[in-house]
């Protein structure tokens, strides 16, 4: 097998520790919590999990530990760092006591259910430390919440003598692992589950996660590439590009993307929607600027976009929600008609407000809005190229001020979808640390007997070493949410502040980098170097982080 | 001015130089030359600048020189390291004479005509060492080739005092500065004319010309882009990922970006020309290797496409040369037609096999083939979506096989298109020391009373010390082509040899690569750390210089 000599060079890096994870380990516990909203309905869902105390980690003396078998579960979407949270898990299980097994479950929960497994062994952990991707096991998008999966997935426990499966997951999936353990909880079989809070998306984030892990590195990619662009732009000045970032409903991405790289204009769909803007809000917006630039003699320019956008806009949103629950009731009639059929059938079925947003919209988003839900029941955003819609939208707008006299420039525009670019990148020095941390502390969680706990990590805009660890109970971040049409207990997405330090920070900017040139370039990730580049964590997280 | 923490590092950096241009210099001249083909022809149109001997330098005992004025254009498309050119030429000629001066020609070769320009000072040139882009002095396509540009450009040639202008830029601009060196040498103006080697896209390169500069720094920020999709697509295994990438004609990106990540798929246009195949012919090549790994259970991969592709299918680039010679001679009364009429008018006028080829193609790729010509009179491939035409032409020949039972897999395209991404990136070790060599070869040149020359730096496999510099007149690498429909000189473009050692390594693994799944992840550009990740030169360049 050929590996690059970063790859090579890479592997042995070894992440640095929190001091309170550095030699034996004991918890302390705090006070009795509650979840964030609507209590009674999540104390009732979790009888067995709800209420359980914070936990953090302190040194102590060496002690003897029993040997656990643990299994491991990669669920969702890539995100960097993955197998370094593996890794962490193994070294730590490996600590405790030699014994100790770790299995990885492949392709995702789904390998639970299905007994599709292997055991991590030291050299194949070897292969994969400080990598990015998720190859090493497998991910996959099989939602655990039937209690038949849980039954199935006893078995192999059984038979593998698992005392506690880890999931490596998303908001969607950490709700889940809380769902299986308490069910595993009430059935007293004895299996604890822990969950570890992965997203490059950074909507995973709360008074007690500082950040999901993958955001660092994804924002650090995407940056690079921004960067770049910007100084082709700055250096052609004759094209405005239209970035479209990954990052599902919240614009934390394109935040983070933009407060590293000052483009002219980045668009915040949180805003949008407390502003109660519409797509020609939107436009005009743009083709204001664009049109200011103009005059200046600047016909050029970069604009991101996060890719949930559309949701966003108020009336678009109102559809998309009729959508999901008309979809989710009558899907299985609908899905058989021809594309025509579909639309028409759309058409009688909705409300005469959505109706008329429907009517409106350009035909191929309109598709797209009406089809190829996830199986968390939402829309596949990543797929409606916003980018160009809102880019033809724009030059229609100038076209129509030209004639009018209001605008008398240049306008070419270019286009981009950066996602799958960064979800994979070798992790960053601050994900690899992050995430072997959080590997480490799901063991001691394990350790300790916890269940339908997430491990944690604080602290993190200090030095490595004094990074706090610990456990937060996962019903502490839930709440009720129409999912499918119905109410579910969820952990509350966190979106964009609007009154949050890095929304500040932007907006307080923005208008200078829409009419001046500001760009910085902050090139790719350097693993190697000056502290100042390969040590710098997130402007989010240093924002959100400043006391 | 807010920089980045990377932008403040590697401001300090100090390019490395060979041995024989760290202190004073003297040159060696070697026998006369003669141009690549076509001597004749080039001898005519070239009576003063033909025939020079190739010069290296070497060094001597410090000498005194008189002072000098320069002026440089940025010319063409950006490529990483432009700025350390023109960083190795300031340094230059202040060493040789704290009297000599710099001008900049602002937005390409555009400025020297309209007489926009700026001194480049020791302040000003501070900021843009080691950095990306062409923002330093901006670059333009405007095309230097007629008597009124050079003699409008001769004015502020003399109302500065210039004694030589320094033209970076690919093929056409090079050939450009020739054209302008002979004119002034003709006239006796006493206005030297030197060129550097400047394109991404790798095809300025010969016996003289070991690479192009930027090739190596754009080739590995897409490679790094390329190895994280390849990871993401092994790790979510539901993708084929299509990715098509810069680089104009030739194939040199393509494959050097293939060398370093190891697709499933990459396609060489300059074999599927050698080979005659047909747009069908490729279609099947890259579905039976669908087929093939959807058989083993693996429906993912990634194909990697160069932009010039269209034009390398006999039949299309049969086509696009007619359309080109057509537009040339017809350009005026066709493009004010509406689009059907055009559509009629290049239907009317097209030879029997080409027109039938026409309306055999995707009306939209038809239309931006009958659209849109460069100041070249070239085709804009970058506009064409070949990876979707291929992808969505690979699904239905995908499903027609599904009904005839020969496939029986699951095929989800996903697309990219990177150019704009790396165009600007800052320069790789290996580019940042390459320009400033460049530059500093340039300004010896000058002060060797030479014109019509490119700066050249050779033996670029071995250590920064042990490169040897130099140049080479430009009538050498020249021959007559058809441009615009008539007969020019030009310097030869390099396309992809098949019997050259890239391709024959990249043609010995290809089969193992499509089968298996023997993804490589370079990673991003380390400008510190261990010298096997920093100081790596291309594969390409590896390969090629192997003895």
């Amino acid at each position: 097998m050929e590996i690059s000599a970063l790859q090579k060079e890479r592997a042995g890096y070894q992440p640095k520790l929190p001091k309170a994870l550095q030699g034996a380990v004991k918890i302390k516990e705090g006070e009795p919590t509650k979840s964030v909203d609507n209590q009674d309905d999540i104390k009732k869902l979790f009888p067995n999990t709800y209420g359980m105390p914070l936990v953090e980690f302190v040194p102590t003396d060496k002690t003897e530990s029993k040997a656990v078998n643990v299994g491991v579960i990669l669920s969702g979407g890539q995100a960097p760092g993955g197998h370094n949270v593996i890794s962490g898990l193994f070294d730590e299980l490996k600590k405790l006591n030699p014994n100790n097994r770790l299995y990885g479950f492949l392709m995702g929960p789904g390998g639970l259910v299905d007994h599709n497994y292997i055991e991590i062994t030291a050299d194949f952990v070897q292969q994969y430390r400080n990598t990015g991707g998720f190859d090493m096991i497998g991910s996959g998008r099989t939602k655990l919440e039937q209690v038949e999966q849980f039954e199935k997935g006893l078995e192999i426990i059984r038979q593998l003598d698992i005392n506690a499966i880890v999931i490596i997951g998303g908001d969607d999936s950490n709700t889940n692992a809380c769902v299986l353990a308490e069910y595993y909880a009430a059935k007293k079989y004895g299996v604890q589950v822990i969950g570890c809070p992965k997203t490059i998306d950074g909507d995973l984030k709360n008074d007690q996660i500082e950040t999901s892990f993958g955001f660092d590195t994804a924002t650090k990619t995407y940056s690079e590439l921004i960067g770049n662009i910007e100084r082709d732009c700055n250096s052609a000045r004759k094209y405005w590009h239209f970035i479209k970032l990954m990052g599902r409903s919240a614009s934390h991405i394109a935040l983070e993307c933009a407060l590293q790289t000052q483009p002219n204009i980045c668009l915040v769909s949180e805003e949008i929607q407390a502003k109660d803007q519409t797509l020609n809000d939107i436009i005009e917006h743009i083709a204001g600027i664009i049109a200011h630039r103009a005059a200046q003699g600047n016909n050029y320019g970069v604009v991101l976009i996060p890719e949930g956008l559309i949701e966003f806009i108020p009336a678009v949103g109102r559809l998309i929600q009729e959508l999901n629950d008309l979809l989710a009731s009558h899907g299985a009639d609908y899905k058989d008609l021809e594309p025509a059929a579909q639309r028409e059938y759309i058409l009688t079925h909705l409300s005469a407000g959505n109706r008329s947003t429907f009517e409106t919209l350009p035909e191929g988003v309109a598709h797209q809005l009406s089809l190829d839900r996830d199986p968390h029941g939402n829309v596949q955003v990543s797929l409606i190229e916003t980018e160009k819609l809102i880019s033809e939208m724009v030059g229609a707008k100038l076209a129509q001020w030209k004639k009018e006299g209001k605008y008398n420039g240049k306008y070419s525009a270019l286009h981009h979808f950066f996602g799958y670019e960064g979800r994979c990148a070798a992790p960053s020095n601050f994900d690899a640390d992050y995430c072997y941390a959080l590997g480490v502390s799901a063991v001691q969680l394990i350790a300790n007997d916890k269940t339908g706990y997430m491990a944690i990590v604080k602290n993190t805009t200090a030095s490595t070493d004094e990074w706090k660890a610990g456990g937060v109970p996962i019903t502490m971040m839930m709440n009720m949410e129409k999912r499918n049409g119905e109410m579910k207990p969820v952990i509350r997405k966190a979106l964009v502040e609007l009154d949050g330090a890095p929304f500040k920070e932007f907006a307080a900017r923005r208008d200078s980098w829409a009419r001046e040139t500001n760009y910085v370039y902050p090139g790719p990730i350097q693993y190697w170097g000056p502290a100042d580049i390969c040590d710098r964590t997130t402007k989010t997280l240093q924002l959100e982080q400043a006391k």
